[in-house]
């Protein structure tokens, strides 16, 4: 029944979202020389998203041999599960099934959002309102495919499984592997977009701006639908396969806590609470993807508004109904008689945790908007050069850290504390996966705006380069003003979630450790091995960071190269008068990215398997290093990604501050100065900071799913 | 006996840093013009220094109230104890003793590093050898100092209790408010002697050779004073007070485990044999003194040699004399009948620290170094502007980081398996703190080649402003940049051996909360509060950076203005033909730096208590979340450091090494963006990054001591 009700509402919020996508398409799709770049920009992400799935599907496959043979030949399972043969079967498939939804969310997302940037732009010759309304239902096909795309390969996999008579709380544990699939496409995935996005966009600046001396978006240059493809790649694609990810492995993670929860309070639920207990996590999912519809459906402005209010209206509206769905749910579904304070102790915990999302989201707009002090200082630097204008950001980076990790603390402290004293016995880590299910409740909305951003980026790149009159600029820069805050927040949100979601995911690694036979008593960071495994997972995020933002350095090269060369070969393209070859700058990119990718990814997956196996064989304690790996790594990933993410998004808009004419304004010293900050933060927050958030999740999943390695 | 040794060895260091003193203060003191400048930044100096240590002792004496107090009334003294008033009494005199002699240290030091500047600058005149020699001598008055200090005074502490019939394994304990001392002005000197240094560098710069268009060292500069003054008072006071502290928290570390050793081995160390064992740290750091006089003394460099070479061979002359004593005194004192394996495990632990300081010594040299590929890939990026520079060297910094990660787990594990196999129970911990010892037996050696920073700096701003003909110049160029490689290699050891002797510490600090009555089982993060203490942990390392190099902008501002009016007021001063106020420029930025040293310094010290307070009254965790608060913000700390000091570093040589004439040498747009990365590395490698190591130890101290609070 209650499984009814979860496909039901997933296969509806699909059903909305394949509605919105034909919405989207029916509108105007403006004129020939718009539709002109619109179709290259379509042609460069399709075929870059082709070559992308393409190497990720084989890596995929490969992983999923090596997963069947080790679950298969090495793991013993533990009396309570299933055969090892049973064991090793859906475990792989899960994770094949994981990367292959992950997979076609992605390229459905994308597919709407390169076909909304024109009907954008288009609509924008008449009316705000409506070029906003097309961009947020683009961005929403994305948003609600993803995240109902999980939900429902998780509700479909565990259905499957229930018809073929396993116990339903064995049913979680059999499918760890959906989340491994989805964590091992998000990471893929968002380290190529990422770094597509950045070395196309640096490499187009560095020679069309800096050496040229052409404006941004300016069709002279050969690598402009580079750059704006990338938007796609690495916002809408890869930021799509990063939530994904989130809710996927959360919705698994919460149900092998419902059923831990019900294990420990024998005789407190009846076999159907105890199913009820361990789908609410997928109910809860179900009523935020229609807290999110109807919050997308909603939004409107007008003409003269800041469009940010409406797009905060809306998620207003999407964050109260699903803390209403919340309470509704936590009353139906964790209600268990004698135990009267139990259910609202845990909606407060999903409260906490859609408070947490909005706090998240006012601290990335204190950090990052120039209404505020930090970006103000990084501007107010910049007036003295370069120099300072780098060492404020960084400073400003650092500090921004402060206050989310406080806040994360406070969410993870608090809910477990309410959840402990439920009533229930040990019910406080079940009280922090329901905060978690709080905050990732409004997360079908979030990416809408999120996706919003390149779709309205690529507008106004649209308008801009079909030479539309300056009103109707005017028009398409306000709302792309508005989807570079909406980007910055959705990052903001994603580290938070990741940050939340990666504690439920240390005690699924714990549980499955002691299900493998050896229980670890305590994860004790006092012992030389434990504390080497921490340090350890620090220094991979550093690592990993380093490799990643060289990686844009050695894409942009071959971008630079190549403009360099067309700008040679042809000089009828600087005066205008040739087209310059804008497949070739895509396909250069595409080969660059999809390369420099390749390292950063071996490190993220091979790094703690390495630890795993030489601490195991070397020390014995293989179990208890990678979990403190585990730990301490997530722990400075969620700093470093912070760091990046915020720092990139002060400096991107301490430069947009000034360009407002503060400082000397636009072509002034000191915006030349913000200009090499915003240049600093671009591999900042677009590839490094994003790919840390999925480095996490991905450390929480290969660690779980390869337990067996390690015991 | 021993003890007598100790003192004998310490006050012979001692003598011989005061004979060094006499023979620098013999040499001649060039012209007068050469005086006047260097009388200038004695002066600055020294007032800088007397102001600092007002302000640090003023807020030591109130701390050792908060001391007093907190033992006499609110620690209640375990069984084995030493009563409360008297353990309070003990406690708060160490610490006063420990801040006096860091002091007094580091007041020599800068005495003798001050006038050994004019005396190198004057030998520069007739020969490099002759320069070399004064420089490195001079340094040396400072190492042997701080180190014989931080010896003396411990051994004087050990003695007088043991005169006064205290049980001598008691002792180490009572006498940790040594060690919180130390670091406790370390913080301050080092947080104001960075701030200072930076605030004095940035400004003079930013002015001088950006607005005003004159030269580095510029005399016409009225902050080029204060910029010479901030090397010594950086690099020689602040790192002084650095290695003060980790040899006085080392010794009083591995002192507390050797006596922890004797109990956890009953009937196996004689009385005598017992007191040996607690000894050793203290002989073998006696040892490593005698090894880095003889190293010092025997450095000698031909005309047309690279004077790094030549000090390198006095390092391996010290290593190798230091690996000696070690060898010697573990076959002496840790060489227990029937345990024939355990002697040489332990020498082998002390080797291995030996090899881990050349390992660092290794790494960081390729990091900074412009002969390898890292700095170079930072020149390369350059030609395309100072955005490429800074991504390029950030990623440089962030690499920079695996190496030393790595080295330092290696050390830890392998000392650990050494010790726990020698055949003593219990004995892995002491074989880190081996190790420990061994890193830190060659510190006076590394600290006399970091003081020949600062010298060989000021001694070439002293040639410069004085006129003095081309090639003595290129004498003190060539002095110069041996100074900065020293400069970097100190951090790099001083990181490393922080690292090391953080893992003692933590042990310390388990060993006193046990001995409060709460032995913790574990340091389990897989609890939320627990995991909740990691994260703060490794926040503070983030937000304490940010302020500190916030701290460097806000104390440039000053400097900066200030120039800036002696420039309009008068005229004359670009002119050349009227001296600039450099006094009022000195205090200036010694307000400035004292007044931003607080915020961070407050931060440092206040937190710790914060979160075990907190954590202690609402959730009654208070020592555990402490610890991994400790541990996890270690980790962070090393990192960062790491990250900073690198970094600061390779951003620096990639400016030297095209202002050798690489991508168009001095003055083209590539050194431009060259500059502006050796700027932000600034306040990175000079400000925040030595004041980490500072903070990372004064957070096992301050929680050591502290502890009562928490528990």
């Amino acid at each position: 029944m209650l499984m009814v009700l979860v496909l039901g509402l997933s296969v509806l919020a699909l059903a909305v979202a394949w509605g919105l996508r034909g919405y989207v398409l029916r509108q105007d799709n403006g004129t020939a020389d718009m539709r002109k770049i619109s179709d290259a920009i379509q042609e460069g992400a399709e075929a870059f998203l082709r070559r992308q799935y393409r190497t990720i599907g084989t890596l995929s496959i490969a992983l999923g041999v090596v997963i069947y043979v080790l679950y298969a030949f090495f793991r013993k399972p533990h009396a309570d599960e299933p055969a090892a043969a049973t064991l090793a079967l859906t475990t792989t498939l899960s994770f094949v099934f994981g990367a292959l939804c992950s997979g076609v969310a992605g390229i459905v997302g994308m597919y709407v959002a390169v076909r909304s940037n024109i009907r954008t732009a288009s609509a924008a010759r008449t009316s705000l309102n409506k070029a906003l309304q097309i961009a947020l239902r683009g961005g929403a096909v994305s948003g609600l495919f993803v995240v109902a795309m999980s939900l429902f390969g998780v509700g479909l996999l565990y259905t499957i499984l229930e018809a073929l008579h396993f116990e339903p709380t064995k049913i979680p544990l059999m499918i760890v592997g959906y989340g491994f699939g989805a964590s091992f496409v998000a990471l893929f995935a968002q380290l190529g977009g990422g770094i597509y996005t950045k070395a196309a966009d640096v490499g187009a600046d560095l020679v069309g701006k800096v050496e040229a001396g052409i404006p941004e978006d300016d069709p002279r240059n050969p690598a402009v639908i580079a750059d704006l493809v990338g938007d796609n790649v690495g916002d809408c694609a890869g930021r799509g396969a990063d939530l994904f990810e989130s809710t996927a492995a959360e919705n698994i993670g919460a149900m092998i806590l419902g059923s831990g929860l019900a294990l420990a309070n024998p005789g407190v639920f009846s076999p159907t609470q105890v199913v009820g207990l361990m789908l609410f996590p997928l109910v809860a999912r179900a009523f935020g993807l229609v807290a999110s519809i109807i919050g997308v459906l909603v939004v409107k402005a007008r003409e003269d508004e800041d469009p940010m209010h409406a797009l905060n209206r809306g998620y207003m509206w999407t964050a109260l109904l699903a803390a209403a769905g919340f309470v509704g749910g936590t009353y139906w579904l964790l209600n268990p008689p004698g135990f009267a304070a139990a259910w609202w102790h845990f909606a407060l915990c999903g409260v906490i945790g859609i408070a947490t999302s909005i706090a998240f989201v006012y601290i990335t707009q204190y950090y990052t908007e120039y209404r505020y002090r930090p970006v103000k200082s990084i501007a107010a630097a910049s007036v003295t050069g370069p120099a300072t204008n780098i060492i404020a950001g960084f400073a400003v980076a650092l500090e921004c850290t402060a206050l989310p990790t406080v806040t994360i603390s406070a969410a993870i402290i608090a809910s477990y504390k309410l959840g402990a004293s439920s009533g229930l016995a040990h019910a406080g880590l079940f009280g922090t996966a329901v905060a978690t299910m709080g905050m990732l409740g409004t997360a079908a909305y979030i990416l809408a705006m999120d996706t919003f951003g390149p779709i309205t980026d690529n507008a106004g790149g649209i308008i801009e380069m079909s030479h539309q009159p300056e009103d109707i600029r005017k028009r398409t820069d306000r709302l792309d003003a508005v989807g570079n805050t909406t980007k910055a927040l959705t990052k903001g949100y994603a580290i938070g979630s990741a940050a939340l979601a990666a504690f439920l995911l240390f005690s699924a690694y714990l549980d499955e450790v002691a299900a493998l036979g050896s229980p670890l008593a305590s994860v004790d960071i006092s012992k030389p091995e434990v504390f080497v495994g921490g340090l350890l997972g620090a220094m991979l995020v550093f690592w990993f960071s380093a490799l990643a933002i060289s990686a844009v350095t050695k894409a942009a090269v071959s971008v630079i190269q190549e403009v360099r060369r067309q700008f040679q070969a042809d000089p009828g393209i600087l005066k205008g008068t040739s087209r310059p070859d804008y497949g070739r700058a895509v396909d250069i990119v595409t080969v660059g990215a999809l390369k420099a990718m390749v390292a950063p990814g071996l490190l993220a997956v091979g790094m703690p398997i390495a630890v795993g196996l030489v601490f195991k064989v070397f020390f014995h304690v293989g179990a208890e290093t990678v979990a403190s790996f585990l730990m301490v790594g997530t722990i400075a990933g969620i700093l470093m990604a912070t760091l990046l993410n915020n720092g990139g998004g002060a400096w991107d808009n301490a430069k947009k501050f000034i360009e407002t004419g503060e400082y000397g304004g636009k072509g002034s010293p000191t915006h030349k100065a913000a200009v090499v900050g915003d240049t600093v933060g671009d591999p900042f927050k677009d590839t490094a900071g994003p790919s840390l958030h999925v480095l996490i999740k991905l450390l929480s999943t290969v660690t779980l799913v390869l337990a067996p390695l390690f015991v």
